[in-house]
This record gives C-alpha cells, structure tokens and sequence, in this order.
C-alpha cells in the first residue's frame, strides 16, 4: 500500500533489515572497547550535566516536580537538591528536568537534541539502584548517544523542523538504549525496548518557555528506564513501530515521509530520513560530531550570533550605546527555536534572539544570572530590542552560517561570521574551561566545600567502583551547611 | 506562517477562542447536573469494564507489567489480581492494561477511542488515594468522557486512520479532563493539564496485536494522573499545544491539517477536524452518541460483520460445513484494524477478520474460551480461512454499511446488512445483558461468592460513599479462596 517496511525487504531478501532488530542486536553485543577519546568525551559530558544540575535543582520546576512525584515512591535514586530518594523513573524525571531547566546543558547534533540531560538521568538512576561503576555508565552512554544519534539521523532534521521536540521524542529512543545495555538485556529484548519507547515518545515545541519544555527531558530520561524494564518483564512489542506504515518515521516525520527522504538535497549531521542498518556503530558519533556544549544559558540557536556580537564588541572596543544596528542573518529554523521578541519571563527569554543578543551587547556577557526575573526585565537590554533585527535564510544551518553585521552610530560597519559556535566541534572547551563552568554553576548555590568534595568524586567517575557516589555527593551538596560540616 | 491559532484568532477578536482555555473552564465550572439518562450510561459502562477487568487480571501482560511497576512504589490503590497496592500512577496503568488486554472494553466513536479503559482505572486511582464518591467518580467520568470527545472530534477520523492509537493519543487527554475535576482543579489548572497532557501523548498502531496495545489504555490512564497532578503543582505548559503551529492537530494529524480540515465532505460522529469551543458540553456526548459495549473479544471493526453470520446462521440454519463462501464488504478502514489474515497468538486472533468470522461459523458464538493458544489454531476455524473473502470500499464507516453474503454449496445465497453492531446505539445492552456479561466474564476466574460480592459492590456505584469499595472486591475477589470465607 505504502513503500515496503524493513520487515517486507526482509522477506524479500532473506536479509534482517528491520532496524529495531539490529539496533538491539548492536546495543546487545558491542563490544565496550571504546576508544579514549570517547570515553573521555562521556566523561566530559557527565562533568558538564552535572554541572548544570546544580543551579537547575533550585530552579522552581524542580521543586513542583518533585513534590509532584515524592508521594508516589520513594527508592534507591538521588534527587539533586533534594533530601527524600525516589525510585528510579521518579529520580530520573526530576533530575532529567533540573538538567535541562537552564537550556545551559549540551546539544548533540545527529539527533538534533540535547542528548545528556535524558542519559545521564537514566543511567544514574539505574547505577545507583544497581551500584553499577563509572565504566559501566560510560559504555552505556557510548551506546545510548550513538542509537540516539542514529534514530535521530532517520527521523531529522524534518522531525524537528516540524515541530517535534527531539530531546523527548527521540531521547527516549537513547534513553531506553543506554538502560538496556545496562541491564544486559539480550538483542531481542533490546529491540522490543526500543519498539516499547516508541509509545512514550512525544513532547512538542509549542512547550518551548514554559515549564514542561525541561520536563520533557525528565519524562525521555524516566520513559527510557520504563521501557527497558519492561522489555526485561517480557513484555512483547510491534515490529514495525520504528520503520513501518504505522512506524515512528511516517508518524512522527509525516505522511510525506518517503518524499522528503527521497527528494533530498542536503544531508548534515547525517540526517538524511534513513535508519542506518549496515554500519549502526561507524563512524562512532560521539567522536565524529562531538557536542555543541553551551557557553551561554540560553537556545542554542542563537549561541553564533552571540559569540559574533561577542567577538566584534572585544575586538574592536565598542560598547552598546555606539551601537546603531545590529543585523542577525541566520537559517529560519534557528529563528524558529527563539521565537520570543518580547520575552515576560526567564524561560521565555532563553528563547528569544532579541533577549540574547541584547544581553551581550548591554552587559558584554550572558550568564546565569541574566536570568532572574528582575534582569529579564531591564532597560538596560530592553532598551536594544528596536535595533536588533532579524533576516531569517532558508537555507539549512550546514549551508549557511550565521552573519553578525553591525552597524554603529558613527558609521562603522563590522561583520562576524560563524559556522559552529564556541565550545562545538571546531572549538570545543578544555577541561579547564569545562572546570571554570562547573565553578559557576555552583557559585552561590552549594558551598565551596560541596563544590569541591563534588568535583573530587566527578574527576573519579570513570575508575568509580559504584557511580552512584557523585550522585549522593550531589544530593549531600544541597543540606544545611552544618551537616556538610 | 502558517493558519492562525487559537491565540491569534483570540487578540484579533478580543475573544478567548483558545480551546485549552475553553476547555479547562468548563472542566472545571460545569454544574454537576447531569441527566439520570447520562449518569446511568456511566454506571454501565463501569460495570461492563470491572466485568471484562477480571479475565484481563488473569492475563499473562497483567502480571509482567506488575511485576515491573511494582517495586518504584506501593501506595493506596488496589491493582485488580495482585495482592500489593500501588501508588496512583502505577495502579492506573496496570488496571488500563487488564481492562484493555482481551479488547472486550467498549468502544465511543466520537474520539474514535476505548474511553472508560482509560477513564476508569485513572479515577478510581484517584478516588481509592482522596476516598471520593460513586457520584464524584460518575461526574468525572462524564466530563473526561466529554473533553475525551471533543478533542477526538478536532483530530478524528483522519488521526486514527493514520495510523495513531486514539485510544493512547487522545485518552491520556480524557484521563487528565476526569482527574482535574475530581481534584477540583480552577480553571487555569484545567487547561494546564490538557496541554501537560500532550508531552505523554502516544502510541502507534502498529503495536496492535502485542501486549503493547493494552498497555497504551495503561501508559494513558497513568498519564491523565500525571497530567493533572503536575498542572496542580503549578508546573506552567504552552498555550498552542493543541491547536497550533506545532501543536497536536498540526503534529498527530499531518503537516496537511488544514487542508484536510477545509475539504472534508462527510462528517460522522461529529468528527470534523475542529475543536468545538461555542457548546463545549452540549450536545452531551454520552447520550448523543452512547457506545458500542462488545458481545465478542475481538476488534470492534469486525463486529458488524460478526453480527451477520450469526444472525443469517440463526435465520436460516445452516453450519459452517454447509457455507462455500462469505464475501465481507466493509469500508477499508476497518479491515486495516483487521489486519492478521493468519494469526499465530490469540491477541493476533482478536485482529483477524478471518479468526473472528471463522469462529462464528465454525462455533456459532465467540467468547473468552476462543482465545486460547489451542483454540486460536484450531483446525475447525482454520480450514474455513480460505473461503473468508475480504473486499474493502473505500468509504467511511457512516458512508457504508458492512455487507455479508453467504453463499452455501447448495446454491442458496443471504445477505446482511448492519450499519451498527449489536451493543450499541442502535440496539444498546440492556441491564440483563451487561449482568449476563459480568457473569461471563468472572466464571471460571474468581468464585461466584466473590463475583456476587462485587456485584453488590457495583449495582450500589453511584451511591457509594467510598467508591473505592468495588475496587477493593474485586481485588480481594482474587485471594486465595480461604482468604474469601
């Protein structure tokens, strides 16, 4: 009726070509002869969420969600900021949630999602209700990030173009993944763990500035640790729900979904509408696109514009009030995602271009703190709005990097232009830069003996014997400062 | 950009015509007023899915998906066949499982969903953890089954017949509407847990026919509770996530939402790719539409035509050995819900046109007792495949009556024609056939002293002050017979 599914080409050929058979199969038997370098980019990533983790547990939501889920079990998991352990979907929602509630956490670019606030949730929930090592968390990550990854490539960037939120709709695909390797499930059950994700697989961008954009996050990373569970019950599930008539692609890409794939012009990231079957682990994504880790706590999308204004204002010494004008040529689709002109609200303003760029341009930086209600709020970037304007390309952000022209009052023009933002592949942050982060993520919100005594465990983590430690260090950072004595 | 949303539609007009608004308010103000005719529909169909609840318990699903659930919380809601209580999202979604796993839960054609597998067990959760009424549970049924309704009608037919499972989809939306009201929640809160509600919104139909397909009914009732209990933690949620330029008419009907909406010739059941926001509550869709309560275990699709062998069977006395062909004429869409020409397992069995017509033929009835491994590749049914001829129309169900004709060796031919199954509007159960039903469904389960126990328990529903009670018997109905005095 519609284009054959893999399990027709199979019967056809003889040949498995069902991706949910070898995407289990390849999370079941990889082996975990990793190269350093990837493991030392999931270390990397681990010390980055953490991060993050800290000031996003004193955020609201992080409170309304844990009060949410408290009643409904306590467990073996940690709750950074929390002092009651929940059980590990509960756990890993809330932390999920708190990584993700400062869009300051790491974007991945095959999936076109933020990919460690959904595994790192998941697989410490369950290191910590198992006592699994760091090892094992790193190997799981590995293999969740590429399913992630290779999911992701089969469904985007139309998927998210559309509308969908691929942090939640394929995070839970990763999610599941790096629970199943976990387990240890066998190929067959690792399959049906990823058919079962599929039916927790949703969340839209009209979410964006509200709440539930992080608790999207949560709800991937406790999705994927209900899915695997499941699959390890022995719960059976459909065939063809990742590639199918009724399959996650047509679904969730759209009726239209054969077109798009077959029509084509431009694959970045890999994404090219088609569920890789004969080389799931190479490249090995994690080392062939790194991450886009965050510099500002802000959209992602409008990390080049902001390191252009940056870099222009450094170079050439002028401040906001020289400024005239300030033109942002950028993909459409990055417009998209920071669609507030006007933002109200500390969420809201993580997604607006004007709030972004404004920032840098009237306080020469763009941190945490420009995230308080009271700063959100200020003239001092408010001000700037009318002279900030955008020129949305419709082109594709592998086709067209983002143009910063600015115009100032006497008359100078200057021009930035970037392909990848800092602290992405083409610059990615050192470990001292990773460390400097870390520091100012928890400045103000633990002690710096918390700080210290968290960091201590995080630079361990991969020679951990149980990994669960950094994540009780977390907790123990938010108690009263007479029991971190 | 694209079609204006509600919110735009709302500051051109100075009207609210954002149906999360409009939505929440009436679930929350509408008086509790309700016509005896309506509230004793509700207390039907909670009786008819407590009847088909206990074979369901016993499934093989029911105890694999309790036995994952179980350790992330105990809590004060019974789950029907298992000793332990759960907290209220756990004990929701296995007790969605058991009353969706034998497909014998009824059917409401407005959202083109099973709605009380997922209404009841997510407010008997909730009236089991507050001690609420029979009454409170009825009103709550009638208002989640109302919003239920009315967003199937926005998104349906074309959502389900893509390939979504409106069951899942839209329950999760219902299930939310009924716990908000039984929490009391304001207005606001209201139209916060429809849009919380979208981010757990999913399910394929490509799980049809594994233990998956039950566990939607569950993932949905689990996920209303989730829903309305983040929406009264003050979590905050987008404002378009249900009409909107990526909300879920845009994003689970198709990218060609408007199109579809702006050339629809043929309206049934109400579904017209709108949201009703100008009579939200009127017509009552309980009474307007009423349900399709099933005679057989199977997929309602198919049931029209079930009817028709029995009843030419019955008209004319003849058995299966004297039929030489049944040629079904049914529109394609219900054939696409019947889609195991062969099946191998009974939950395959439940969608097959072939298994279903053949076991009327070869039986004279279909019941419980035919989905058994043994029974389901029983050579009785399955030698009379071959002359089961399928001829899907390419029309709406409301466009085009199922047709069977049964020619017989002898030459005789007989047709019948159904525009609606037996169960429903056209021919509802009367009180004696659900009673008959329950007794069905409990014998050989739980023993008649249990089974008149819960009966008691049921007839009394809508005056109980604890409604908990009927689910405490039917719990308690499963101990070991000592334990049942």
């Amino acid at each position: 009726m519609q284009a054959q599914t893999g399990a027709d080409r199979a019967e056809a050929n003889n040949v498995n070509t069902n991706p949910l058979d070898i995407y289990g199969a390849w999370i079941a038997d990889v082996p975990d002869s990793w190269p350093d370098d990837a493991r030392d980019w999931a270390h990397r990533e681990f010390v980055d969420t953490l991060a993050v983790m800290v000031p996003g547990a004193a955020e609201p939501v992080a409170h309304k969600l844990f009060a949410t889920l408290a009643p409904w079990g306590s467990g073996p998991c940690t709750v950074i900021g929390q002092p009651q352990m929940l059980a590990a979907p509960w756990a890993a929602m809330v932390n999920g949630t708190i990584a993700h509630v400062l869009d300051f956490d790491d974007n991945f670019d095959p999936p076109k999602a933020h990919p460690t606030t959904v595994l790192l949730p998941a697989i410490m929930a369950i290191a910590e209700q198992e006592r699994l090592s760091g090892a094992a968390c790193i190997d799981a990550y590995i293999v969740g990030l590429q399913i992630l990854g290779r999911i992701g490539q089969g469904l985007n960037p139309a998927h998210r173009n559309r509308g969908w939120h691929a942090t939640a709709t394929v995070g839970v695909m990763g999610a599941a993944a790096a629970v199943a390797r976990l387990m240890k499930l066998d190929a067959a059950a690792c399959a049906r763990a990823l058919s079962i994700a599929t039916s927790m697989s949703s969340g839209f961008m009209s979410q964006f500035g509200t709440e539930m954009k992080p608790v999207h996050a949560g709800l991937a990373a406790k999705g994927g640790i209900m899915a695997a569970s499941m699959a390890r019950a022995g719960i059976t599930a459909g065939r063809d729900t990742l590639d199918g008539r009724t399959g996650m692609n047509r679904l969730m890409v759209g009726p239209d979904y054969e077109e798009l794939r077959d029509t084509i012009t431009h694959i970045e990231h890999g994404q090219n509408l088609r569920f890789e079957i004969d080389n799931v682990g190479d490249p090995l994504l994690i080392t062939a696109h790194k991450f886009r880790v965050k510099r500002f706590p802000t959209c992602g999308a409008i990390h080049r514009a902001m390191d252009g204004v940056q870099h222009l204002m450094q170079t050439h010494g002028f401040g906001a009030d020289a400024v005239a004008s300030v033109d942002l040529h950028m993909p459409r689709v990055h417009f998209n995602n920071v669609f507030y002109t006007d933002p109200q609200t500390p969420l809201e303003a993580k997604f607006s271009a004007e709030y972004a760029v404004g920032c840098i341009l009237a306080r020469g930086d763009c941190t945490l703190a420009d995230f308080t209600p009271e700063r959100v709020m200020g003239a001092d970037v408010r001000r700037l709005f009318p002279i900030i304007h955008r020129h949305p390309v419709d082109k594709l952000e592998g086709e067209f990097p983002t143009e910063v022209h600015i115009t100032l009052t006497d008359g100078r023009r200057f021009t930035s232009v970037h392909e990848w933002p800092l602290g992405s592949k083409a610059a990615p942050f050192t470990w001292t830069q990773y460390w400097a982060k870390f520091d100012a993520c928890c400045a103000g919100v633990i002690t710096p003996q918390a700080r210290d005594f968290l960091r201590a465990a995080l630079e361990q983590f991969p020679t951990l014997a149980d990994a669960g430690e950094v994540m009780r260090r977390a907790g123990q950072a938010f108690a009263p400062p007479a029991a971190n004595g």
